[in-house]
């Protein structure tokens, strides 16, 4: 059975709690906006995309709620993570709707199978960039857990393994909350994909020893210019990467695009708890008297993107404005 | 109180459980040689140069057991861990004292006091370095624990800091086994130096903004032309440091170079059991169905080092193998 991430009916938006994968599958039922805001906050929904959708259907809670105003409605949602871009389109497509007078749930409908059909078509752009590449690197979860289904990083991955590809994925950990080990390698186990999952540090050794084909990843905020936001770690590897004359791809929908921002140098980048570096499973590993920082992104220059896996299809950095201002206009 | 890692007393070699740091500080009593090869097989004892004073005093415990030849005490010991240079240097060099008929403590004595002397000497050489970094990177611990007493990397730092130089440590974590965060933080946090523990993921968020001065690290084995073996993830900082401009120092004592290798690409690198990925404080993170791999260390080639601090003073990759020959022969 394919990953969903999250899925609305009658009044409730349900959304599987990504804090407790792989250990357990637990369902949260959210029936007011608070409690989308709280789940957002907290990572038991996270990925931009699933973000965005899930903010989406927060406005239509609160649409249902009728306590607060659109735009104040936008606000207490807007203020819950500040890098996915994606969250910000989720929110808006709806209050547009509904201060207009359309309806909310409609609006949030079409938003989430957007999203949906832009990870397939993104899947479909980037199988062949694939095919060749026996084993994949990607880092964090870009999987159906992040896009609602599907995935951005993961889609290609599954359309090539679906057409016969035989591909491997190393799989970072993705420290400190470990959506690679958790979430990304719990996809792949369902579906069969090979896979091994490596201390972040490893990439590196893979990288520089020809043992991986290609680099791909997804995305919470790409600027005009091709600079982009993702999970911290992501710039390490593209770095690496370049250094070793391994592509790197990153997959995202039109949603994660931002481009009236020129380059990702005022892309906001979260600073959560220094207890997610602290902490594991609830037990300190540092000493008591050890503070951290826990950035939870970092920007990667365009440079170091081999290409952007769009639903348009497969474009050049310095394609991405154009690329991004065409397909507005071919939906208008 | 300084921090020392072993030391040895009328028979017995006491060492700091390292693994139990920094809940509880522990200390194991070692008899056999036997105990010393599995304290270093499971990283009870850690670090390059400890592990070969480790190694010299099993040598000595294996004399005094006379079941064993000085030829199959260094077979046994020699077989616990493959990366580490010092390893085999501490334990050659008690084995030929003792073949000789030596006394084989009066060597393991010895080769203690010179590894401790060598780490204050690459303190001394290396403060200079960093009195104009304010703020410095390192990777896993390279610390007293590392070395005996006084440390490889943090010697400069030790230094650096008691002649009034204002520093600030990041402290990678270094997953899988933590050493940063476990044990680095542990000696900073005694000696009140300001510090932060880090994900090994956001080294490169703050290479690239401008928030790192200088990187240091120790290494595990050094060829004659620079290449070097450390913890897995320094690859991923000295490419990151040199794209970003920051000078990147590799410290070590003589027993860390192997100069009769050519260069890094014959250095045997340790693959650890998965589970040091998989399981964190004895939960399973990641999917039961998923492997990992787990590479202990990877191997950075000199062009990313800026300089090696020798207990000879501060040396450029391309005279490294000179400068080794040059200290074998002023101590002969």
């Amino acid at each position: 059975m394919a990953v969903r991430a999250l899925w609305f009916r009658r009044g409730v938006l349900y959304v599987v709690d990504q804090r407790e994968l792989p250990g357990r599958t637990r369902i949260r039922r959210l029936r007011q906006i608070g409690e989308v805001a709280e789940a957002i906050r907290t990572l038991t929904v996270r990925g931009a995309p699933t973000i965005g959708v899930a903010a989406a259907y927060g406005m239509v809670l609160a649409a249902k709620e009728a306590r607060l105003s659109p735009y104040r409605a936008a606000e207490l949602l807007r203020r819950t993570r500040p890098t996915a871009h994606d969250l910000f389109v989720g929110i808006e497509t709806v209050r547009r709707a509904w201060a207009a007078g359309a309806d909310p749930l409609a609006a949030a409908d079409a938003y989430r199978a957007r999203v949906v059909e832009e990870c397939h078509r993104i899947g479909i752009a980037g199988a062949p960039l694939l095919a060749e590449s026996r084993r994949v690197l990607t880092h964090c979860n870009a999987g159906a857990l992040a896009t609602v289904e599907w995935g951005t990083a993961l889609a290609p991955i599954r359309v090539a393994r679906d057409r016969g590809a035989d591909l491997f994925v190393w799989v970072d950990e993705t420290r400190p909350l470990l959506q690679g080990a958790r979430l990304t390698a719990w996809e792949l186990a369902r579906e069969k994909i090979p896979h091994a999952v490596i201390a972040d540090n490893a990439a590196g050794h893979y990288l520089a020893s020809g043992q991986v084909d290609a680099v791909i990843v997804g995305a919470d905020r790409i600027a005009a210019n091709g600079d982009f936001a993702n999970k911290i770690g992501t710039y390490e590897k593209a770095v690496v990467a370049r250094e070793n004359g391994v592509p790197f791809y990153v997959a995202a929908p039109w949603s994660t695009f931002d481009v009236r921002r020129a380059n990702g140098a005022s892309i906001p980048v979260e600073e959560r708890d220094a207890g997610e570096v602290l902490e594991l499973a609830g037990r300190r590993i540092a000493p008591t008297a050890s503070p951290a920082r826990n950035p939870a992104f970092d920007v990667t220059p365009a440079k170091f993107v081999t290409a952007f896996v769009t639903p348009a299809g497969v474009v050049r950095p310095g394609r991405v404005a154009a690329t991004v201002r065409r397909a507005a206009r071919d939906a208008a």
